[in-house]
């Protein structure tokens, strides 16, 4: 019979998101009168902006006609978007990118799970503790970890504990790491890296030749103007760093799927001969190779989030959704809770009262309060006592869950 | 510095398409006057059918109410689509797929390219040669060959040649093989393979317990009505068989991109220890870890295909090319070429006239007919001495190609 990938065998339980929605689906099955108010998942639940939904429609329509059909898309996207991005998020912030260093895609989880397949297998990697799943699993499938221990650690990975006595700012390695997984602002923690703090990643970084992938994809709920929102804002940054980007938070296209990734020009890696080798071209051959570009209406709506009155669309969903996690913080710390995160990003990281864990504390807010978290667990043993709260809900349903949760 | 995967340096030249481009891109531009027809990268020209567009545009416009606004999809496709499926490309048919047996993606081409993933790197992979080269090439970055010979083999792959002797029908290989890769109507020679002659591939595979990765995203273009459209149509399928769908050459969807790919669950891999495990299973991991769903109106405008307005306007438009493809093959034929393919399929696979290999022909037809078609030698050593030419063009381009080619 034909033999499988036995590295799969050896991630622990199911995806995490999977897993929270078959507990919350059993339990919605056994009590169908319970109103339950997700606030795990980090699904947005605010409607496509106008303008870019009327970009979408136009798009549609000249799909329908033959002298503006549009087929197999350019390999890295259409020239309007990425001229967009290149200016919007980047040229305006003083980093220059050049179009030809992004590559759109239909999700920034895709791009930081598909990254890890340009590098050798026998290349160490440190992730932060807790983490975005999506990191870790991707380097046990592709063969880059031993087992797990009985907390869930993978042999061979670097874990870099982020705990409330760091400030969820996890410290250098200690030893050399060859690739290192940054997100700020930071999913699950809501934690944010200052520009000093991303300098010592990038020196760090130059130092051990190391590559840093850097996820981005919650950068337009940074509210504070020091902390910065590429990491190519830091010098010497485009030697050593891949930045991922998403359009999901932003223009609530969690189900529209666009994303894209910056790969610089002079990023390099080598050979076990010590060629240098342009990490640009390897993407850019993986690329080609393994996916066929994003749908074009997709990448006109995208488009369309950088004129006046999608700019202007997408801060109103991305302050709607602050004003909700500001309220969160709020009344949680009030009602006693130990509250992180939620400033600078749309997540709250709140430790469990005192005889709860993880997933006792989820069972507790869902059979009790109703209302759908993330354990803390779910995301590595440094997440072990606490639970994500995401700040993605209506106003009144946000009100309503944190009575709930008041009333526990 | 960190080590990259030097398996993509075994890879010969580019993807072949961006080759293509390449080198039409340099004679457009030395020769700006020059009217180029494309029928080389086979992408579609015609619109995609108005119900489909519009039951895009109506989703886009879901998306901008909170009332009706979709988030992340659900991992495998919104039921909508997958009972469609289901229903209309298989239970039509006699064939019975279950609605969690099917994974909506963005492409077949992706799909093709990831499946490998799911088994162990040691697994010996038959391809016919010539060949879709994302077959070759994903398995060659996993690491599952070794270097190219002269002729661009891989050491450890296993050739099967398909040639003009043999009706382009590769014969069974004489060794065991546990991962086969067959495409049916073939790209790039417009082969079918019949009931019987896939009847035996099924029973090569059940003996020497080996899994069929079957690409039918040509199937709408069968005609002749003994040819089977799906692997599923022959008995003890289920267990051995893998099967690839498109939307790309029905609906019009090159730049839209929607796709599927059908693991049955009966389908058995094997560990090491001889444990048989799901590969539904480890696909709905795969997935689940690596993707993040098909895009909402993409969605609904492929279950728009299955609707009677929808389905009438795919035959219209797969009946306009195969129009063309006859036309084609019959001039061709009448100005002395041999042309194969074209008669259940979008391709003619057309002998290069003597004195020519196949680059040497792409690149007359492109300086002196302003063709693009593609060289037989980029699909594998067998396809030296053809051209691939596609049918998806305008009728009046194709009558003005065929009296260009006529004129050489």
């Amino acid at each position: 019979m034909a033999l499988l990938n036995e590295n799969y065998l050896k991630l622990k339980a199911g995806y995490l998101f999977p897993e929270i929605g078959r507990r919350t689906a059993t339990f919605a099955e056994a009590n169908p009168e319970a109103s339950i108010i997700k606030m795990g998942i980090g699904d947005v639940v605010r409607g496509v902006p106008r303008p870019v939904i009327e970009a979408m429609k136009q798009a549609c329509e000249e799909l329908a006609h033959d002298e503006s059909f549009q087929g197999y898309p350019p390999a890295q996207g259409h020239d309007f978007l990425l001229e967009s991005i290149a200016e919007h998020e980047f040229g305006s912030r003083g980093v220059a990118v050049a179009t030809d260093e992004i590559f759109l895609s239909d999700g920034a989880k895709c791009d930081s799970a598909n990254i890890q397949e340009i590098f050798a297998i026998d290349q160490i990697v440190a992730l932060t503790d807790p983490v975005y799943p999506v990191y870790c699993d991707s380097n046990v499938m592709a063969g880059r970890t031993g087992e797990a221990d009985h907390a869930g650690r993978y042999e061979g990975l670097v874990y870099l504990p982020c705990t409330a006595e760091n400030g969820f700012s996890p410290a250098l390695p200690e030893t050399h790491v060859d690739l290192i997984y940054l997100c700020s602002p930071n999913n699950p923690t809501g934690a944010v890296m200052s520009k000093q703090v991303l300098a010592s990643w990038v020196e760090y970084a130059r130092r051990e030749q190391a590559i840093i992938i850097f996820d981005s994809a919650y950068e337009a709920y940074i509210s504070d103007p020091e902390i910065p929102h590429s990491i190519y804002e830091i010098d010497g940054a485009r030697e050593v760093a891949i930045e991922m980007r998403s359009y999901s938070k932003t223009a609530a296209f969690t189900g529209v799927r666009c994303a894209f990734t910056v790969v610089p020009r002079q990023l390099l890696g080598s050979t076990l001969n010590g060629d240098d080798i342009s990490l640009h071209d390897l993407w850019s051959r993986r690329q080609s190779t393994k996916y066929n570009g994003v749908s074009y209406p997709v990448q006109k709506g995208a488009a369309a989030c950088y004129g006046p009155e999608g700019k202007a669309a997408i801060r109103d969903l991305v302050g709607f959704y602050m004003a909700n996690a500001a309220l969160m913080k709020k009344e949680l710390t009030a009602a006693g809770y130990t509250v992180y995160g939620g400033d600078n990003a749309p997540y709250l990281w709140i430790v469990c009262p005192a005889g709860n864990d993880s997933w006792g504390f989820f069972d507790v807010l869902l059979q009790q309060a109703h209302v759908v978290s993330t354990p803390g667990a779910g995301f590595g043993s440094a997440g072990e006592g606490y639970v994500r709260l995401s700040a993605f809900q209506q106003r009144d349903r946000v009100h309503e869950a944190l009575e709930r949760i008041r009333r526990l």
